[in-house]
């Protein structure tokens, strides 16, 4: 094995709560008290897969997921009772920009600092490479590169992610492990060849999650974290 | 000022001695003696240039450096006498990574961490991503992404190689600074808009360098290696 490949929404950081404390931040500024800020953040997340969608099925021509996210705010907002025009479009801008400025898992940094020791590590995300860029810089994320759908320009789960990345190192995909805490997501990695290697994130989507808490299939590894995941790799 | 992106081979790292060292090892496995592994260093080198122009005149479509590069080794050594079929095609192949495992100036690394500190780093480099995530694992080299011509399929100086990277970035180029030992490079990066800083290596070509030896334009930063750059720019 000769790289990691790392799933970075709820993966490697917790997007609900990063996004949550900044949509607060936005609502207390202009008075909005009847919307949860953890609603507004699983509103704007629940669009997210649905808008890549129109680009995986070719309606669409590939747009980096900053675009995507500014669109799926307003409609979001719009969805959950607020008109977007409320807000100065500047600061909509401005809120777009939290998924840059998500916290890792408390285990992450030391989870991939360890691996990276045996492993080339990247991110394997459908975020934009600026995006990962400044959420690597901002937490400290020790990425050997930055890679991810925009670079393959083409969204995961989509094959073309798995086997571009994998071409971009110059792997045979078998040389990669692709680590998430998404079944779905691994489940697409082994259909092109990938190891597999699953990550419980029972809180990813808050105290009710009912998705991905467990293993639907017997991956390569099954992890409660990235330090239990790095012992498993030798790292 | 946002960025900072760097030439990479000559600039960022030695490229003569490296190749030099792992070409001696060959020829010394071999009892090669009639030609001296900086002649043969500078022959591959000279490769460079004509093998990407093929590429950036549409006579060839993009295919990574590595593989430009293994092409031009086996040229390179006809061109000095020496028949490529002596040596076993695994053992060029070993060889051709010499570009993977080249050692930086002594100043680059102190210099790219306190540009760090104040700006996004980043190769712009002709070299293909895994050459470089390789260079810089291996040679602690503390980028924030790894990007250059593969990212963008075009090899600098064609324009697309500059204004795809700020593309990627999701900045004007005039928010970036184009760093290099060339005038060509910061002549090309300039006619797209981005700011220049010309690094002196005087010995990028051994003792009888007799280019790139002063600034040829007003670049906006003159620096004697990395560490003065980074003062100049109040990193």
């Amino acid at each position: 094995m000769q790289a990691a490949l790392f799933d970075t929404f709820g993966t490697v950081v917790d997007w609900r709560r990063g996004i949550a404390r900044e949509v607060a931040t936005l609502f207390e500024r202009h008075g909005v008290t009847d919307l949860d800020p953890f609603a507004m953040a699983d509103a704007w997340r629940a669009r997210y897969a649905p808008s890549m969608a129109e680009v995986r099925a070719g309606r669409r021509p590939f747009v980096p997921l900053d675009l995507l996210h500014r669109e799926n705010l307003e409609a979001a907002l719009s969805l959950c009772g607020v008109d977007p025009a409320i807000f100065p479009s500047e600061e909509l801008d401005a809120l777009n920009l939290a998924w840059h400025r998500l916290d890792p898992w408390p285990d992450a940094i030391e989870g991939l600092t360890r691996i990276k020791a045996r492993l080339i590590v990247a991110p394997l995300s459908n975020g934009n490479l600026r995006l990962l860029l400044d959420m690597a810089k901002r937490a400290g994320l020790p990425w050997d590169a930055i890679m991810g759908a925009e670079l393959v320009r083409a969204y995961k789960p989509d094959p073309e992610a798995y086997l571009g990345s994998a071409r971009l190192l110059d792997l045979d995909p078998s040389e990669i492990v692709m680590v998430a805490a998404h079944n779905d997501d691994l489940a697409a990695a082994r259909t092109c060849g990938m190891r597999t290697a699953f990550v419980l994130r029972p809180h990813e989507h808050g105290p009710g999650q009912n998705t991905d808490l467990a293993p639907e299939q017997d991956w390569d590894f099954v992890a409660a974290d990235l330090c239990d995941l790095a012992a498993q790799l030798g790292a």
